[in-house]
């Protein structure tokens, strides 16, 4: 029973990259899935699809996904019509061949069944020819991967009723996409025109050897890219023209466009209707927000960006991961002086914004990041390298303690130092304090017990005989520093 | 003192949006610059660029930043390149400025200071007429915001010596950025071209009513611009051709090349040798990583990049946050049975690839996030709601305790619950415990005591009277469960 109301199954014609991207979609939203396709090899791409799509969206989204619809492959368009709320179409992109699948499929489909088509390009005037209440057919035009990416076109052809573009619009956000409802009938509707112009420059330029695939590929994904995750380019250029608005912009960069900047030459005239209809577009858009909050809002953004790809290990985020890298290059190692008796101060951190939670403050699982990032870099001290670890040796945290003190706000500069409490040649107890820089209050504390294993064996074994002697050392140091008070502490007990 | 070896300061001419970028490049890599701008607004500008720097690279990187270069104007530009190591021009796109300023700097910097152009897509070798050593400029063409993206394209002139493009190279880079080294001088150079050709079609769809502004941005950036922040057009493309590859790809959609897909009709023949060259390069840029591998690379980043629009609330972010409210609204708000006894199971998540650290299992910071999930559910189910929270209430974490027992790998599926230990009317203490769904392995426990605080005072105060009576019941009906062994436990008790 599909937790969505009033979609419970749907039919799909074709079950390639696109129509296996619905059916994920749909499956994993609790819809049924009756799906039609010739192809023998249906099922096992579909199976490809999903197995994607369900590693994927499990990643995506944090809540617990309802259970699975059930996928049926049946014989004929008529059959993965019947008995559903829904039709989706994505079959290869001839004309003829979806004008078939679509007449047969409306014969058996209630008259109310909105039909979506998966199409690239055709317009839904010439689809909708020779259908059954040809009045319910929309474009819906995804983009590949359909299971991730959210933007779905809808396009209406000259007999489509507003309740049908009304109705899969509600279908395709209920599957968490964005509905883009286009005003106009067009060859390759928006998108794809967009897509089209830069890939026939882009193929210019391999034909004329400027630049490579690749050389290319990048171009795009190191700068401009990067911007288009979030902002188009209307929004783009708006913020570049600064505090002078759109139309600053538009006088400054109009004449490039009699430049030869891309060999794709035919461009619109700039009058001045052309003109106001941009200036005005773009004050819609930008809402009221000011210039200075579209920036800080594009680097959020970018920054957002940037953080994630670094996760992903790719593009824009090894560029950052490398970056910052050559910046604790060039901080010196920390090491300890011979006669340092106090806590060794070994990480500094500004609150980012998303460490915050909806009561303002930073989380509390936050600052157990902070320290178990601190109690990381005094691991580094200590001697706990790459080669340390490939060795088959690391130090687990087994029990922590925290108390929170005070309270970080998104921007607080904050610091962390740790104190060696005990240690054997299996364990150390260490204790960390996180402070404000600015006026060194304490905001939390941490007790964390680590064990010295063997990641191979899985199991606890003397740390390396020199690492014990520098634990030894710190330790003895350490034993003239009072026990903090939080030290020892079980949780709730009276101070 | 900067901390880049070679680069202890740089001249900088004109000081705009892109000029005041490169300052806070330099500035923040610990650089000193030397900047010469005619304009009396020039000081603000700059500052103003370098208050949205300071603010962005603060969030973006963890590492502390070196102390800030020292920036002075100077009132020529013989003065800017006077005893620096490298200069960088930012001035209006006007071909005569930029040659006076690159001449006179040029009679006053050392031979061998490598000097790098701002420009669009002016050509480097008019540019370098009339420099004193004109062998050492390059085009060095960034994106804005200068000090957040990473593209940098480097272009030579006809006289631009392989020394000055590797030097270029050298101190870009240096300053976390991605050198793209183009193989020939071309107006607009790489990445402007493909901007260009998307821009002109996007006037097209203004000026023929298609679409507006803010629709175009959208077909963007909840689509193909989703892509574009980690690969672009050319590895997209071989993806979309599945297993039968990039020669494949361009056989199903080169005829669209015919089609009017945009009204920039004047595309390349697509001859045997054009497509020889695309799918060879095509090859190189896959590197032998199979659709299989790229599929999962591409919907990582998406993942990714998705998550972090959320975290910015932005684009593709809020689209993201919707779906994930539409899912929670799916699932009934949890309601305890009247005789429910035992602990509530109010969370489960499977582990992200970033929850795993260098250890390759769940990291002990995440473990007490789920926790804190988990306790932020049990404040939902007793009635802390967006209205509470409003009204000035809500319940603080003061102290915590954690086991860490087993390990839970990235995919690992985990349910968490709830079990009341105590409570008054303005404490409570709950225990946490995470299992793996599978095969009930309890992975790891925690224990909190939350505070019930008055946020506006911002002191503790008694709960809502109906919510005491919540949590007394529960209490109650857990009275009657054993004390977990690691409740009350303090950090390395013996057992």
């Amino acid at each position: 029973m599909s937790p969505i109301p009033g979609l419970q199954r749907v039919g799909l014609l074709g079950g390639g990259v696109i129509g296996g991207g619905w059916a994920a979609r749909f499956l994993l939203n609790g819809v049924d899935v009756q799906l039609y396709d010739p192809d023998p090899e249906a099922p096992r791409k579909v199976d490809e699809v999903m197995a994607n799509a369900r590693r994927a969206i499990g990643k995506l989204v944090m809540p617990a996904l309802p259970p699975e619809g059930t996928l049926t492959f049946v014989d004929s368009p008529e059959a993965a019509a019947t008995d559903v709320q829904f039709v989706q179409e994505s079959a290869p992109e001839r004309l003829e061949l979806k004008q078939m699948l679509l007449r047969r499929a409306s014969t058996a489909a209630g008259p109310d069944v909105v039909f979506g088509s998966s199409t690239s390009g055709l317009l839904p005037t010439l689809m909708q020819d020779g259908m059954t209440h040809p009045e319910r057919l929309v474009v819906g035009h995804p983009f590949n991967p359909v299971y991730l990416l959210p933007l779905v076109e809808i396009c209406g052809g000259e007999h489509t009723s507003q309740a049908a573009r009304t109705r899969a619009g509600e279908v395709y956000e209920a599957l968490g996409m964005h509905p883009l409802q286009l005003r106009k009938e067009i060859d390759g509707f928006v998108a794809d025109r967009l897509l089209e112009a830069l890939w026939r420059e882009a193929l210019w330029l391999v034909n004329d050897g400027v630049a490579t695939a690749a050389e290319i590929d990048d171009a795009i994904r190191f700068g401009a890219g990067l911007r288009w995750s979030f902002m188009g380019t209307f929004l783009v250029y708006r913020i570049a023209g600064g505090e002078a608005g759109m139309r600053h912009f538009m006088a400054q960069f109009g004449p490039a466009l009699k430049w030869p900047w891309t060999k794709l030459m035919d461009v619109p005239e700039l009058t001045d209707e052309l003109l106001d209809t941009i200036v005005e577009q773009s004050d819609d858009q930008a809402a009221g927000r000011s210039i200075r909050e579209l920036e800080a809002l594009r680097d959020d953004c970018l920054v957002a960006v940037m953080q994630g790809l670094r996760t992903a290990d790719f593009g824009a985020g090894q560029v950052l991961d490398r970056y910052e890298r050559q910046l604790f290059g060039r901080v010196p190692t920390p090491t300890i002086a011979p006669d340092h008796q106090g806590p060794l101060r070994l990480h500094e951190v500004r609150v980012p914004t998303d460490w915050v939670d909806y009561n303002g403050h930073m989380n509390d699982s936050r600052y157990f990041q902070l320290s178990s990032e601190t109690v990381d870099r005094f691991l580094r001290v200590i001697g706990v390298d790459d080669a340390y670890l490939a060795g088959g040796h690391s130090w687990f945290t087994v029990e922590s303690h925290m108390n929170f003190l005070a309270q970080a706000k998104a921007g607080d500069a904050l610091y962390a130092t740790v104190q060696v409490v005990s240690t054997d040649a299996k364990r150390m107890r260490v204790f960390t304090s996180m402070r404000r820089s600015d006026d060194d209050t304490e905001v939390a504390t941490a007790e964390h017990m680590l064990l010295h294993v063997d990641t191979v064996a899985d199991k606890a074994c003397p740390a390396d005989p020199a690492m014990q002697a520098v634990l030894a050392d710190l330790a003895a140091r350490h034993s003239h520093l009072p026990v903090p008070p939080q030290a020892g502490r079980s949780v709730g007990q009276s101070r």
